[in-house]
C-alpha cells in the first residue's frame, strides 16, 4: 500500500522563473546588486508559477509536543512549561503570537500531545495524540499509529493554509526535550556522532550537553540497524518533528513554498527530503540557529539560510524575521522601474 | 573657531540600557534565545532613552553627487546616470523609492550637484554645491566652502528628520565613481593599501578594478601627508560622503540613532568617527556588502551588521531591508508576556 506521503512533490514552474529572470535584469540596478534577493524572487517566481511573486499571505503552524526523553534530564527547563508555553501562544503572549501580529500572518497553534494538558482553549487545535512520546532511550518514541497520526496533522494544517490562500507555509515547534530528539535524528541520518550534533537547547552547561550526548548515543545503540528515514523519525522523532515532515511533504505535494525555520525544523525537512527528494525544490531557509547541529543540516541539504542572528527560540521565530525579506524582494520585482521605463542610461 | 561639528556628541541613557535589560530577562523565552535581537533592543533603548524603544517613524535620505574622478574611467556606468538615477528616485522607481514605501518611511532625496542637471523636481532638494568635485588624482576633490556646504547638507537633512520625530535617521548615497572616492578616503584613514579596498563598484571586471586601484594610488601619491580626517575627507570625498559624515556628527549630536547602509555610508561614518568617537554609540550598522571594501571599514569600526546579503546598490537599500528586524525586535520587547504574567516555571 502507498501512503500518500510517497506521492511525488509538484515541479516548480521553469517558464516564469525565466521571465522573472529577464525583469530582475531590466530593473534599474546594476545586475546582481540586490544580492541574494535576485535569485531568491525568481526561486520564488518559479514555486508559485508567476512572473511576479507574492508573500502577502503567510501561514504559521507551530506543533506543541512533549517527549519521553525528557525523563533523562536533558533540558534546562522543566517538562511542564510545554503546555505552559502551549498556553502563552493561545493568549498572544509568545515571541511568535507577536511575530505572528506583526506580519498580518495566520498562526495556527497545534496540540499533539503535553504531560501538562491545558484543555480546550480557542486559539489551540487539539490533535492530541498522546500525553507524550516514549522515551526512546529503550523504546521507539511512537508506534505505527501514532507517527500516522503525528504526519497527518501537518498535512491537515496544509489543507487549511491552502483553503485560506497561503502564498508561503512557516512551521514552527515547541516542546521540552525536542532539541535532544533532533540531535538523535540528525545523528542517525547524518551517520554523525552525537557530540558533533547536539546544542545547549534551551541553556544546558556544558556538562548538561555532554549528559545530552551520551543520552542520545545509548539510543543510537539501542535502535542499531540500517532503518529507512521514516523509520528513524518514528524511532527517535517527536509528533512536532512528524507533523512538520508530514507539512514538507505535503506542501511539495501541493506546490506551496516553505519557509524553513530552525535545528529542528530542518531535521524534520531532512526527513521529508530523505523520503521524497523533490521537496527540497520547495524549501526556503529563513535562517542559522545558534544550535550546534543546523549547521550540519544545512550543509546536508545545501541549504543558505538569509539570516545568522544567532536564535535559539524555536516557535517558527526566526521564519517569521525572515518574512520581511521576502516581502521586500518581492516587492522591488514588482514595482521597481525598468531601465527603458526610467529612461536610465546602462553599462 | 570651532564648527559645529566640533560640538559632543550625545550620551545613550543608561538607565534606560538597565531597565531594558532587566524587562528581557524576564520574557518567556530562554534567556538570550533571541540572539544578536536583545542587545539591538537594549541599545535602542539607550539610545532613545525609553525601556521601550520603537522604529515606527524612519527618515531615510539619500544624497547624490557627481565625482571628478569619473574621468579616469573608474566607473562601468557613465557620467549620466547620476541624474537620470535622481530622477528615478523622484518619480518612485529606484529600489529605495519602493523599500520607502513598504516601510512607510520618509524618503528625502538631495541633488548636492550632478553633471547631467534634471533641474527641478517636487521630491528633489536641490543643494547643488557644484556639478561635481574635482578630480582628485591630482587636486583636492572640494574647496572648504564646498565641504562645509556639504556637511552642513548632512545636518540640514537630520534637523527636518528631528522635526519629523524620527526614531531611526538612515542616509544613503547615489553618485557614479563614489566606490573610487570611499575607497582612496578608507586607503588613506585605514593606511591600507588600495588594493585591498577596492571593489567592482556598479559593476567593473578584475581589470577594471585593478585600474581603478592604480587610479586612487596615483591620488594618494599627490595628496601624501599626514592630513586629519576633515581634510582627507576634503582632498578624496565627495559631496555625498561629507553630507553623510555630516550626517553622522548631526545625529549624534541630535540624539537620533543611525542605522548605516554599506561600504560608502561606512566610510563617511568613519570620517565622523575619527572627528568624534562619541559619535560611534549612535551608529548600528544594517549590512556587510559585498564591495570589497566594506569589511575593514567594519572592523575598524567594530561593527558587526545585521545582514549578509551580498548587496552591493546602495541608496541606503540595505539598511532599509533591515528596518523591519530593529521594528521586531522593539515589537517583541515591548509586546512579549513575561514569566509572571504568563505563569510559565523558569529553568
Amino acid at each position: 500500500m502507498t501512503a500518500w506521503w510517497d506521492a511525488e512533490p509538484a515541479r516548480p514552474d521553469a517558464a516564469a522563473a525565466r521571465d522573472a529572470t529577464t525583469r530582475q535584469a531590466r530593473l534599474t540596478k546594476p545586475p546582481g546588486s540586490l544580492g541574494r534577493l535576485e535569485p531568491l524572487v525568481i526561486r520564488l517566481a518559479a514555486l508559485q508559477g508567476r512572473v511576479r511573486p507574492q508573500v502577502d499571505t503567510v501561514w504559521i503552524a507551530v506543533f506543541a509536543g512533549d517527549h519521553g526523553v525528557a525523563a533523562e534530564g536533558v533540558s534546562a527547563f522543566p517538562q511542564a512549561v510545554t503546555g505552559e508555553i502551549l498556553r502563552n501562544f493561545a493568549r498572544g503572549g509568545a515571541a511568535i503570537s507577536v511575530l505572528a501580529r506583526a506580519l498580518d500572518a495566520r498562526l495556527e497553534v497545534v496540540d499533539l500531545g503535553t504531560v501538562n494538558d491545558i484543555g480546550p482553549m480557542p486559539a489551540v487545535r487539539r490533535a492530541r495524540i498522546a500525553t507524550s512520546t516514549a522515551n526512546f532511550c529503550s523504546q521507539p518514541a511512537m508506534s505505527d499509529e501514532q507517527l500516522a497520526a503525528a504526519l497527518q496533522a501537518g498535512a491537515d494544517s496544509v489543507a487549511a493554509a491552502r483553503q485560506a490562500g497561503a502564498q508561503l507555509y512557516i512551521g514552527g515547534e515547541m516542546g521540552i526535550g525536542n532539541t535532544t530528539a533532533a540531535a538523535a535524528l540528525a545523528s542517525a541520518l547524518l551517520r554523525q556522532p552525537p557530540e558533533w550534533l547536539v546544542g545547549a537547547g534551551t541553556g544546558l552547561d556544558a556538562q548538561g550537553v555532554a549528559h545530552k550526548a551520551a543520552v542520545i548515543a545509548r539510543a543510537l545503540a539501542w535502535h542499531a540497524g540500517d532503518h529507512a528515514p521514516m523509520e528513524w523519525l518514528r524511532r527517535l522523532g517527536g509528533f512536532e518533528i512528524a507533523a512538520l515532515a508530514g507539512a514538507c511533504l505535503a506542501a511539495a505535494h501541493a506546490g506551496i513554498p516553505v519557509l524553513v525555520d530552525g535545528f529542528i525544523v530542518s531535521v524534520a525537512a531532512l526527513v521529508a527530503v530523505r523520503l521524497q527528494p523533490g521537496v527540497r525544490e520547495w524549501l526556503l531557509f529563513s535562517h542559522r540557529s545558534q544550535e550546534n547541529g543546523h549547521g550540519a543540516v544545512l550543509d546536508t541539504l545545501g541549504a543558505e539560510p538569509l539570516l545568522d542572528l544567532g536564535l535559539r527560540l524555536g516557535e517558527a521565530s526566526g521564519a517569521a524575521l525572515a518574512v520581511p525579506l521576502l516581502r521586500m524582494a518581492c516587492t522591488l520585482h514588482a514595482q521597481m522601474a525598468t531601465f527603458e521605463e526610467a529612461g536610465v542610461s546602462e553599462a
